[in-house]
């Protein structure tokens, strides 16, 4: 069981998180507690941090050994609050089960877990609360594993101990198939596969970090993702069955803030845009989608999407390889992203078809396309984002079918009557 | 170099100590700083204990667990500090040197330290940072090393390393003949030797804990207590030389807060004294100090005194005694207790004689008196106490010799004039 920042941001919350515990210890489960740092104290360590680095970024191993202290200061008080319930329990700092990293710091990966010293503790009836976020190199330095960490943590324990399940307490339902707040016809998610939540998260979906999902995936470990506040179930995040295949569409996603920019007249020789990717890696820019284009004489022309907060940094790199390559370059910031995904588009035919005539009913002007096996995603104008988004959250009848949801209106209104 | 909590409260005082470390290695020295938790990071941890232990003493292996975060905070942030200044460091838990302990949690011993680990960084020109206060059991369990634990580290640290000079910086100017506070005669002292140190620390002289002076006598560490506020030289710690011997006194205390218990008609037969205080120490009560008084009868007579925050738990612990026993038991609660200090009494004598008569001169009367080689101490009523200390530090001219004084402030008057 996991619980996040918010899950354990006071007394009362840590004391909630226990009592969930204790009762599926008393359902017959052995029951591993992963925990993240108390609510803002990170921003807290930050800001001290801050204080004293000010003209350089803080060394990496130190920063390291900073940040894993809030994870620890979580943990023996998430074992206190078990102890004060009578329930047996024991916490783990990363070395304490030597959960082994490489010496990446700030954004390390998981090579080993001592599972023998969790399971030792496990069998004698306790309660074992484990750091996320947090791991230690071959030679004892603190590392941290990066965005969404502790969902590493999380992962990395279910798997190593051979978990029947990870449930991973946050402060939303679950996953939606459209975030809520932009379409009121959302619906919670029962099932999901790796795959969709894959491309979920890496559209902007913000319930799962793309690395746990991966670490899942590549285990085998069902994630089920649910409401701390209440015992409703949430979104169980599994493996791709047949009967999901059914379900063509699971979910839509937007993507508000993009930008494009287009290279074109590039010279067409082998290893250009090779070298193009190769100087916006080494300058930390993170591309989006890549939209390669033919040209039409003996140039090529090439496009990129990259979120609005790196444009600033894309620009000037892109002015610098157009220079060089003696290219053009040009720039579109107002645009967004509207995608569909699901595991049923590799065997139903349409999806796009359906898609795209509904966007065009709405006369929104697609200006890219691009797809995987499971997701279609139109770039649009900003403008149009959130109203595209309706748009084929309800093409694909998402929130429901739009006949029941009619007919139970109906029977709502005759009983008041 | 060891800086307490007051000294690195914030981000100003840690780049202050920072600057302080550099500075000496600069004059040629390899340089290991052992720091506290951050001014009142440890009531703040306490405070959060306590919230979610309410019912009953959190367990101590987690209290341990969440205390240490306290000095890694810190740790990380001197090292910061030093690479902000341009100068290589290294912060280290007592996990990352190996600073084993036995299991005791809150009160834990160190065993051996992995000195190598420190002397390699050293070697290679950084300033190591080590977390004071706390260790590691052979299993990994963290530990805390009980009241004036960072001072235990310094030494231990100092002793590992075989170093040449300890410096524990503090917000005062040293120790001194007599609480300044009270005495405002009372001078620095200079050079004091382990013997005398461990008298004053036990007679409520708060600079440096017993335990932190023992282990620098037993490895001959020196230790420099001194204000992390200015330059000035403080006082030094040192093994009791000759020249030492010179000075009868050198210092005088008071502890103020005490009460003295009494068991009167005490069986006397072999045993009873040392029942009396097994059942004393199994209810975990200090006892401050022993005064056996033969009886008249075939009665032994026995008084103890204890300082006033443990007389409420004595008091329910003797009654039980008396009870058990049919002895009497009778209380005096007003108490306090002058001593001087000084190796020099071990050489010379009379020192009991012009103490006695300073007191008898004010009309003050002595309850009891204990003495060892290198102190004596009268036990008199706390009404009585500051005046008590003021004329035993003048009857020592612990202040500077009356006559000198006199002569400058007349030099002065004259200057003046």
């Amino acid at each position: 069981m996991k619980f996040g920042g918010t899950s354990v941001a006071d007394a009362d919350k840590i004391r909630a998180a226990a009592k969930r515990a204790v009762r599926t210890q008393k359902q017959g489960h052995q029951v591993v507690m992963v925990v993240s740092a108390m609510g803002k104290t990170t921003d807290h360590l930050e800001d001290l941090a801050s204080q004293v680095m000010r003209s350089k970024p803080a060394p990496k191993r130190e920063w390291d050994q900073l940040m894993v202290t809030g994870e620890q200061v979580t943990i023996s008080l998430v074992a206190m609050a078990l102890e004060e319930m009578g329930s047996p329990a024991i916490s783990f700092t990363a070395g304490q089960i030597a959960m082994v990293t490489d010496d990446r710091h700030t954004k390390a990966r998981i090579k080993t877990i001592a599972a023998e010293k969790i399971h030792k503790e496990l069998d004698s009836g306790k309660i074992a609360i484990i750091a996320g976020f947090q791991g230690v190199t071959e030679e004892g330095h603190m590392t941290t594993l990066g965005r969404g960490g502790s969902n590493v943590t999380l992962v990395a324990i279910a798997a190593a101990l051979n978990a029947d399940m990870c449930e991973n307490y946050t402060d939303v339902d679950g996953v939606f198939t459209a975030d809520p707040r932009v379409v009121p016809t959302g619906r919670k998610i029962n099932k999901i596969s790796y795959d969709e939540m894959l491309e979920l998260a890496s559209l902007g979906v913000n319930v799962l970090h793309n690395r746990a999902v991966e670490f899942a995936k590549k285990y085998n470990v069902p994630i089920h993702v649910r409401n701390a506040a209440h015992n409703r179930k949430g979104t169980m995040i599994v493996a791709a069955t047949e009967s999901m295949e059914k379900i063509v569409v699971s979910g839509a996603a937007l993507k508000e803030k993009l930008a494009r920019v287009s290279l074109t007249k590039l010279p067409d020789h082998p290893g250009v845009v090779a070298d193009v990717f190769h100087t916006i890696a080494q300058h930390d820019i993170m591309v989006d989608d890549i939209i390669q284009t033919i040209g039409d004489d003996k140039t090529a022309s090439l496009s990129f999407t990259v979120e609005l907060a790196e444009f600033a940094d894309a620009k000037i790199v892109c002015e610098k390889i157009a220079k060089k390559l003696k290219c053009h370059v040009s720039y579109d910031d107002s645009l967004s992203k509207v995608s569909v995904v699901g595991v049923g588009m590799r065997v139903h035919t349409g999806v796009a078809k359906k898609m795209f005539s509904a966007l065009a009913k709405a006369k929104i002007n697609i200006e890219n396309i691009t797809t995987s096996e499971i997701k279609i995603s139109c770039m649009i104008d900003r403008a149009e984002g959130k109203k595209a988004l309706r748009l084929v959250h309800d093409a694909f009848e998402l929130g429901g079918k739009k006949k029941k949801t009619a007919k139970k209106k109906a029977k709502k209104t005759a009983k008041k009557k």
